[in-house]
This record gives C-alpha cells, sequence and structure tokens, in this order.
C-alpha cells in the first residue's frame, strides 16, 4: 500500500510491489475515460484477465468502392427502431416518431430516412428471408379460419381489384387466422386491408416465458397507447380505402410495454411466437402475410413518407426547436437541415434506382435546393472564413460546422450526381465539389492529435472544443473510408487511417 | 498477478487485489506520456509516497498588468546562457552564440534578445547585488598587484579619458591583480581595457573541489578553445580603443569544459572563488569589479548588438537553413522571423526607455517593417484563408502559423505603441490591433481539448497537427495571461484558464 498524490490535488491508494507502483484501474478509468473489464476466459482452468479498451465503437471497413445503389456506409448494423428516443413506428405512416427534443413525439426527417437506409442495406445484405403467405384467398378455403360468436368470414371478390379477398364480420375477437406451427415464430406481419366499418386487427403474441400479449391496430387517429401491461393499441387511421400494412410485432409490442411502463427504455422481450391474427369490426383483407423481415416495406415507407412530406422548398422542415452550446446557439421550429437533405436524398436516389419512378428522382432534385441557400435565410449553406462552403446539419447562427452532418450530406450529394449523368445533375456535381473542397481543405481543424471534434463551435464561439465521443469518432471514420473509395485524395485516407489509431490510444507527434 | 490485455494488441503484468485491478505506472506513463516519482516524506518515519504529474513546466501568473517598462512576461526564469545549443558567450559581442541548427555557431536575434530580455527581468526582480570595485587607479597605491619576473604595473593618467589608469607590461602571467578574500566569490568580472600591444587577461578560478582552472580572455578572433581540461580562450578581438568588458566567468569556463570534453554537455562546476585575475602583455586597464551579477551590462549587450546588426530591411536576417514537417517546409538562410523582429522590439524599447537613447527607438521602428512583407516576398507577413494577418516566427511557404512566435510578436507591438504615442507608432498600433484581431478569432484552432497546438501546419499541409509540448503548452499560457492584462476580452483569460487546467488532466467535455 501507497498512497500516491494525484497532481498535489489529492491522494489516492496505491499499491506498491518491488520498485513498481501500481495504480487502481478505477482511478486510471475515471482520469482518462477508458474503459475496462474483467473477463473469465473459456476453458478447465477459467482463468481470469482484465480487458482494457482505449475506446468503445467500431469501425467497418467499405467492403469495396462505395455504390450510390448498394448498402449506405455502415448502416446495416443500425437499429433506428430499437432507439430508446423512438417512440414507436407509426400506425398510419409506417414510420419512426421521435421524442429527442419533443416528448410529444414529432417527425425527424433525419431519422426517418436513416430507418430507410438500414432498412435498404440490411435487405441487401441479408442472405435469406423466411416468408409465408397465410392468406392469399384465392382458394375457396377459409378452414384457416376460426369465428367466435355471430363472427363471419367469406371468401368475396373484390370489385376493384379483381383478386379475391376475405370478407370478415365480427364485433368482438371473433375472427381469428390460424397461424401453422413452423410459422408462428415469424414476426412480421403484413396484410392488404379495406374496412367498410370500424375495424381492427389484434394480433397475440407469446413470450419465451408464456405471457401473452396483444397488439391491437385499431381504425382510430390515437399514436399509440396500452391497457394494463399486455395490451398495445396502434391508431392505423383511416383504412376506407385498400391498402397494405406492414408490422414488425416485435418493436410494435416492445414499444407499447415500454409506455406502459412510464420508463424511458425497457429490455426487450423474448418473444416467442404469434398466436393469432384476428380481425374485428368490418372490412376485407388480403395477402396477410408473416415473414422473418420485411426490409424492403420499411424502406418504401420511408421513401414514400419522403415524398409525400417534402415542402414547396424541396426541405423537410424539423419541427421543434434546438438549442447547442448551452443556448448560444438557436434553431426555432421549421429549421432545415443538410443532414436531413442528404440521407434523404440517399434514400430517395435507392428507390429510385429499384423503381425508376421518377418522383423519387424528382425529390431528390428538389431537395439540393437548400443547399444553396444561407443558413441566415433559412437554408443549410455556411461559410467557413468566406472560403469555403459548408452544408450544415444545424444551421445556426453563427454557424456550427457538424462534421459528420456535412459528410452525409456530401455523400448524397454524390449519390444524387452518379444517378442524373445528363444537365439535371449540375447543381449536385457543383455542390459535391465545392463540398469536397472545403472537407479536404478544413478536415485537419476535427484533429485534436488524439480524437477528433465534433464541430467547429469553439472557433465560431471562441469557447472549449466539442470533443467528438467515440461513436461520432468512428462515425467520422467510416465517413472518410467511404469517400476515400470514390476520391483518391490521400487526406481522406490519411486521416481515416490515423483517427483509427487514435482509438487504440496513439496520439499525433507533439514537438 | 493478472494479464491485462491493452487494446487485444498486448498483455502486460497487472495486480489484482480484492475487486480492484492495479496497473503498473511505468505503463501508464508510456501511454499517456505522464509523470511520476517515488519520493520520501521528511520526518521520522521517513514514509515514501508517490506523486503522479500530469504536466511538467510551469504557469507564471502576472504579478499585475504588463508593462512596457518592466519584467517581460516570465523572463526572469530564463537562463539563456546555460541552454547547451549556447556554444559561449563571445569574447567580442558578449552575446550568446547558438549552435541549435549549425554546429559551425551564429547569431540567432532570438536567443540574443532573449538574453537580454531575461537579464534585464533579472535585475528588476533581484533584490541585491553585491560588487567590488578592485581597481580604479584613483589611488597612486598599486600594492594590490603582484608582479613576476620584469612584469610592470604603473599608475598612469590616460590623456583621451582624463582618468587615472593602470598600465601593464608582461610577457607571461606577469601583473597579476590580488583579489580580497571576501570578495573572491563574485563571479561576475568587468573592466575598462585598451591594449597597445598583444594582450591578454587571464583569471584564475578554483572549483568547491579545489581544482584550479583558468579563463584566458586573449585579443584573437578565435572564438573559444580549450587546452587539457582546465584552461579555456576566449577571443575578444581588437581591443586598440578603450572598450569595456564585462564576463560571466562560471559560464565562460563551463562552456569552455563542455567544448574541451566534446560532449553535448556537463554538470556545471560548484565555483568556489576567483584566485586571481592577470593582465600579460602591454595595454591599459581600468575599473576593475567583481560582482555578484551584471544583468544590465548583459541587457545592453544585447540591445547594442541588435542596433549594430540590424539590416537595411529592419531585420534580423538568420544565417542557417531551417527545415520542418520533414522537409515539406523550408526556409533558405537569410530568412526574418516575426518572433526574432518582436523580441528585438521588445528589448530595445526597454532600452530606449532606460536611456532615451533615440538610436534604440529607431531600430525598434525600423523593425515594424517587415510585419507588413508577405512571406512570399521574404518578409513575415502570412494571412489564414485571405481573412486574417499572423506574424510567422517561420515565414514559410505553405504558412505554419506558429503560435508562441505571433505572440511575441504582439507583444513586441503593444511595447512599442505603448512607447511611442505619436503618428511614429502608428503602423504598431495597426499592426497590433490586425494581430490582436487574428489572435481572438484563431486561437480557438489551437484548443485539442486536452492541450494546445504548435501551430497550424496540420491546416497548411494536411497532416497530423503537431501538438505542443508542456513547456510550450505553458509559454503559450503565460503569453495569454500577459496580453489578458492589457486586453480585457474574455477569450484570453478564458483560454488561459482552460489551459491551465489541462496541465492537470482536465479535459474539454464531449458530446
Amino acid at each position: 500500500e501507497i498512497e500516491c498524490v494525484i497532481n498535489d490535488e489529492y491522494s489516492i491508494g496505491c499499491r506498491q510491489y518491488a520498485s513498481e507502483v501500481f495504480l487502481p484501474f478505477s482511478f486510471i478509468a475515471r482520469y482518462f475515460e477508458v474503459y475496462g473489464k474483467l473477463t473469465t476466459q473459456p476453458g478447465e482452468e477459467a482463468k481470469q484477465r482484465f480487458e482494457w479498451t482505449h475506446s468503445y465503437s467500431r469501425v467497418y471497413h467499405p467492403r469495396g468502392k462505395y455504390s450510390h445503389h448498394g448498402i449506405f456506409m455502415s448502416f446495416e448494423h443500425y437499429n433506428v427502431e430499437y432507439r430508446d428516443r423512438v417512440k414507436c413506428i407509426t400506425g398510419r405512416e409506417e414510420v419512426p416518431l421521435s421524442t429527442q427534443w419533443g416528448p410529444q413525439g414529432y417527425f425527424y426527417p433525419i431519422q426517418i430516412a436513416q430507418y430507410g437506409l438500414s432498412h435498404f442495406s440490411k435487405h441487401l445484405v441479408r442472405s435469406t428471408r423466411n416468408a409465408s403467405l397465410l392468406e392469399d384467398a384465392e382458394s375457396r378455403d377459409t378452414s384457416k379460419w376460426s369465428t367466435i360468436g355471430d363472427a363471419k368470414v367469406l371468401n368475396s371478390k373484390d370489385a376493384e381489384t379483381g383478386s379475391r379477398v376475405i370478407a370478415f364480420h365480427s364485433e368482438d375477437l371473433g375472427a381469428a387466422l390460424k397461424v401453422a406451427e413452423g410459422v408462428r415464430s415469424l414476426l412480421f406481419l403484413s396484410f392488404d386491408l379495406k374496412v367498410t366499418d370500424n375495424a381492427s386487427v389484434v394480433v397475440s403474441i407469446e413470450s419465451k416465458s408464456r405471457q401473452v400479449y396483444r397488439v391491437h391496430y385499431v381504425c382510430s387517429e390515437s399514436l399509440i397507447s396500452a391497457s394494463g401491461d399486455t395490451d398495445v393499441y396502434y391508431g392505423i387511421g383511416d383504412r376506407s380505402e385498400w391498402s397494405h400494412l406492414t408490422r414488425d410485432l416485435a418493436t410494435d409490442l416492445h414499444k407499447g410495454l415500454v409506455l406502459a411502463s412510464g420508463k424511458k427504455k425497457a429490455r426487450r422481450l423474448r418473444l416467442f411466437r404469434v398466436n393469432t391474427i384476428s380481425f374485428v369490426g368490418h372490412g376485407f383483407v388480403d395477402n396477410v402475410t408473416l415473414a422473418s423481415s420485411e426490409h424492403l416495406s420499411q424502406f418504401y415507407a420511408a421513401a414514400d413518407w419522403l415524398v409525400r412530406e417534402q415542402d414547396e422548398q424541396g426541405g423537410w422542415p424539423i419541427p421543434v426547436e434546438r438549442s447547442l452550446a448551452d443556448g448560444r446557439l438557436q434553431l426555432s421550429r421549421g429549421w432545415y437541415s443538410a443532414m436531413a437533405q442528404g440521407q434523404a436524398i440517399s434514400l430517395l436516389v435507392r428507390a429510385y434506382n429499384r423503381t425508376l419512378a421518377t418522383h423519387y428522382l424528382e425529390a431528390a432534385l428538389r431537395a439540393t435546393k437548400l443547399y444553396d441557400v444561407p443558413a441566415s435565410q433559412g437554408g443549410v449553406l455556411a461559410s467557413f472564413a468566406n472560403q469555403y462552403s459548408w452544408y450544415e446539419e444545424y444551421p445556426t447562427t453563427p454557424s456550427c460546422f457538424v462534421l459528420n452532418g456535412f459528410m452525409y450530406a456530401l455523400i448524397a450529394l454524390y449519390d444524387l450526381k452518379q444517378t442524373v449523368t445528363d444537365r439535371r445533375g449540375s447543381a449536385a456535381v457543383r455542390l459535391y465539389e465545392s463540398g469536397m473542397r472545403s472537407l479536404k481543405a478544413l478536415l485537419p481543424l476535427f484533429d485534436t492529435g488524439s480524437g477528433s471534434i465534433y464541430d467547429l463551435r469553439h472557433f465560431t464561439l471562441g469557447i472549449a472544443p466539442n470533443l467528438a465521443r467515440w461513436d461520432y469518432h468512428s462515425t467520422h471514420i467510416n465517413q472518410l473510408l467511404l469517400l476515400s473509395t470514390v476520391d483518391a485524395d490521400p487526406i481522406l485516407r490519411d486521416t481515416a487511417s490515423r483517427w483509427t489509431s487514435y482509438m487504440q490510444g496513439h496520439r499525433a507527434p507533439h514537438n
């Protein structure tokens, strides 16, 4: 035992062995913000060892040259819907709703775009998908259905679509579709629905611990509610016309139970299987499917939301105030974000590339307009020292110069200019080239010699630098690695390489 | 004992005690570049403890508002002549000669100015000075002198000065001035000398270990040489006219012994006392003095060198090449430095303030011209993003933006504008205001969140930041503290305060 005086300020207890002094890891972890844990090695001896890690979060090396057709960066690893700040996937729009900066919930275009991009990427990398079409009504056999009381299920032909559909009439849990044993573990439900009178779809799910839950999809405007700790309700709005619904049952249930608990988060259940899918009220249903994933549906839900909600400036205004740097920087409701514009463009370009439906591409092209509008005039364009254009994630006055949002905005321009090779793409080309010039010039200002900085607020406000925590630092690296596959300037890969070494405790030299 | 795996890269041996893991300080010191040592507490128990220090080097808090009349920053603590890169204090000019970037030795104006400024500052803070006038020849008594062989010592009147002087004639160590017991520990020698034929002054000094050394001041152009490991020779050039010499005997001897050893450095001797001061050859001497310091003489030696050596551009060209950033930045012989201009101005202003001799002020005023000449045209002016003027310590192309040299250049402009309150000071005012605007704007770019950066080469070259080691970091702080006493903008003191906290291990927050 030996006393160790730290910087003449306070003492801690250390240990001395022979000529070496040993310090407690708890002190080192707190002082330097490093991480460590005791682990037990597998094997007969069950030996313990200590694992020190300088940082958390991962760098993903690109598989090859980045493509505007392909996976988006490392987003196949993202789980947007799992984030606690996602209140739920809405019943009406089938996109995430955020509560990060507004407890009432609001649509955050970045979140929606990332939701779409992550599912798109997962779709591309996913190896298998199990799907089972439970009911397409093509055979007149209604034996899969069970009815209680005066509930009725009929196979009929829909005049509008010409397809055979199931008509259901019930007052309570009357019409239930039996789910075959082998597909009960598939937790993504989709179906076509047309409601004639009030209707709801009730899915009974059992957890691994044998607790039974019910998720109700009701034709109301109510977003989400819970009853007790077993029943969750999602409003799916007016469904008097045919529409397709896709639901992630596990996430829907989880978000409802979080709501019921009153806490900010709850552990995700280990779900077991779908028991029944019931149809209450009056309407028609077709193509009831259970699957192990529905990535493309989720991707299109996001892309379609973006097309519907794009405003006349080509943007997606964010409907909450935002305050940064202890109130020194303010954004009023309705602000645009270059990161939202960019992530949306990346998503819309992919939707266009898959479908060749021009409305996706036109939306993407319109989305570049705000890149040319100064932040002080309601756009997202900033200027560093009157020399370098920057596309602002947070278009504050004075400027912020957030790095990761800017790079997302740049990657989107790359996506767009690669897609539109005629004159319509000229703005994207110009904005991309200008932005890449800025990135290459200003990137060193984000380097601390042992990590990276999140933005340049220290420069614009004259305050301490806002250091990037490790997950943002690795995002910076992932973005630079992506860009380095399409631009050979060594500063991109050299910086990525150096910033990666920082994650292992390496530091830039001092003089 | 427990194995600790570091970042999945290598293992070290740690110790586990109860639930805590302890790591060896030698690993921590290497990994994080911190410092620590075992110390024994005084007292009966002689208890050991370990002292951890995050950084080395000190911050000096200003005593009050900075004054162009007063001490220069914390330079009363500098010992320029002790630096290993100072080859010696020259016999002819009485200023330091540098070997830092050229083994042959060259005059480095920054070093000379810092020598002068440190002695000026020491003069102001010094509490006592012991001086003894050993011989002023005013009394006809030559009994303090001992002669060997046919050496002669005569008291005579100098026709030129009208003062009584001692004439000496000897062929070897013939005429020796006895040094009274009580003053033998005073190791700064000064005297007036006029040489009629070849002459030298030989000082016999004894170390605390009773070893006897001799320092010879000879009328030759040879810079410095040694004979054996006891005799050191300094060339003092042509002294056929009356001139005043001042010598720091301890430093003169030390530098000669370093030369004799052939190594880069040697431990300074603990000198004991002057034995004798001998005059060899033919000449006149007066006002032989031993003192405990001669700060003002050293100060004026530097100021006068600067006046003599200033070129027609008002600058002091540095006669060695300089290569920075692994050869990416080059300076050819004859380059100017804003730090040299600035430190010289600060010194010359103080010489003017003490003497009111206008040639000092005129030299200081001429020294500002290069601040307006771009580096690319042989001056020291650089521009950051075409927006902010910078006065370059190393005027490279592309630019360097060294911080400490810039702040020295700024402080000098303050010194000058405070001294010259009429129109002659208008350039200094303009350059100061422009430079302070740059400093306040660009200071945050030097902040890493845990230290400071030496320059902006990472920005101009697209490479890793050149982090400031702790003594440069504390210099930055000292400079900011000085400027904060004359400029109330909070960024100066806030940055100084934050950078000081970094020295204790504090870090800026991450997001």
